[in-house]
């Protein structure tokens, strides 16, 4: 494996005039509520309102120039489709983008807003990797995956790096995870920086497959997923189990009733707009499943995407 | 009136170390969608979540020693109340709180969060009134008009300070009024440093005493307020009435789906919670009531305070 410190710092002078630095935002009242120095990386400011973009940005820019004419291809259908399609439309190049066809229009019209090429295929996985095969196979594309790419962990991994030097004294980094791309990518950044500081994954119970595969010590595939958190239901991917068994403290889970509050209590007290996925690590502080009084603890806000006619608490 | 730019630049000196520096926030779409150049003062990120905590932080730093140990008294229920009751606690003084009897449990509980004492009155105008004058005679306490107030118009036209320094090359600023308090602070601090900058006040359709009174030369009183926007269902008062009509250049009108729009707009593109009477100048954007294009555009977000189990969109 290719990647290091080196390879992030590297992807972080690539993206650097394409993505937001994005700021960390700091609250006298949860930091009373919890009793510790709270620091929130932004990346719901993001551009496409994710942190996705910094991977996706870095991987596309990172092809050489024969292989970028290709263009590239993807069967995600969330956050990392739009970044990818922005990111080749950045580069000039064509992104083939594969969703099932019973998409929310949303999520087409947002792929469609960057410029990325859909291609529909029948709602299941089978069908999703086939298409997206056939259309590597026809165009040349290069698949970018959405996060077991070395490229993508890279480029999110430079969340690392801003945060580390707005924030030098850091104990605790609590990230989600997910498929582990913005997991590993953080994690090799803060340890290859800093050693002692502790990286905490935090992730919705109904959705703890990287949890039961840190504590078993194997990587373990969950066929159902049950949590609000949309941008969670991903398994774990292999590269990335690596990465966390080397360089991940420790995983944590919290309940979907936490992660609600957790996105309330954000949007209330701090006015903005983070969506499921992004309020857990503050669950994983509300529900007190991390040791955190007294100490310097960052929370990544992954994204800022929901749907403002569909939001949780009005379900509960 | 001893109200002057001096006056606004010692508010701020007096004011800094109690309040935030609100950031001024830019997005390359909304950008794109109007044609100008938008600057975004974020006050829904002020203390207390609105720029009411300038005003109130000034009048009670203001007051002389002797004075102020009697305490300051209020008839506003809203952001000024919660605003004063956290400046009188600053200082360690006594901030009493008329309000009605009827007032939503969420403003009874943010002034006794921030230790306000509340006084229940009748729901009227007469009795908010009465028991405001009761509570002044029994106590000594000095009045805080939520607008009238000139130390509250000198601690609201700080913002104007703060925007020009980050943003020195403005066309227009664009600012809410209900009352009429931040207006009149802002544009007379902003005419003051730049008397080229056009000062234009944005008001709900639904609530437009002060276009009409603007358009009439003489100060129109509005008994009936039809406006999603809470926070401007006031009527303007008679000193920043006198300020309007020396600097501001116009009023213009937005209709309450433009002040809706402009809010989802806000909290979908940028990822931050504003409330609908924040979003009226954005709203005067979309609805094309001000020729911006090519112009650089800065806009007042006064407030991020909402109900979140409320949201305009589900009404309509």
């Amino acid at each position: 494996m290719s990647l290091d410190l080196a390879a992030i710092t590297a992807a972080h002078e690539r993206i650097r005039p394409h993505i937001h630095r994005t700021p960390v935002l700091t609250s006298e009242r949860l930091d009373a509520a919890s009793g510790a120095s709270l620091f929130f990386k932004c990346e719901n400011f993001q551009k496409v309102g994710a942190f996705k973009a910094r991977g996706a940005t870095n991987a596309v820019f990172a092809l050489d120039e024969e292989t970028a004419r290709r263009g590239v291809a993807t069967h995600s259908s969330g956050n990392h489709a739009a970044a990818l399609s922005r990111a080749a439309r950045l580069r000039g190049i064509a992104a083939h983008i594969v969703m099932p066809s019973n998409s929310p229009k949303v999520k087409v019209r947002a792929v469609e807003g960057y410029g990325g090429r859909i291609v529909f295929c029948e709602p299941n996985q089978r069908a999703r990797e086939e298409a997206c095969t056939r259309i590597i196979a026809e165009t040349g594309a290069t698949l970018i995956h959405p996060f077991e790419n070395e490229d993508v962990m890279a480029g999110q991994g430079t969340i690392a790096l801003e945060l580390l030097e707005d924030v030098p004294d850091l104990d605790f980094i609590l990230c989600p995870v997910g498929g582990g791309g913005v997991l590993s990518g953080i994690a090799l950044a803060a340890k290859g920086l800093r050693p002692d500081i502790k990286v905490i994954a935090t992730e919705p119970a109904g959705a703890d497959d990287a949890a039961q595969s840190f504590q078993q010590h194997q990587l373990v595939y969950q066929e159902q997923k049950n949590t609000i958190a949309d941008g969670l239901r991903t398994n774990l991917g292999a590269p990335n189990f690596a990465l966390v068994q080397r360089y991940v403290d420790d995983i944590v889970t919290v309940s979907d009733e936490g992660i609600i509050a957790a996105m309330r209590t954000l949007w209330e007290t701090m006015k903005i707009v983070v969506e499921p996925s992004g309020a857990v690590p503050y669950g994983a502080v509300i529900e007190g499943k991390i040791d955190c009084r007294g100490k310097r603890v960052a929370l990544i806000l992954t994204g800022g995407n929901v749907d403002l006619d569909a939001l949780p608490w009005m379900k509960f």
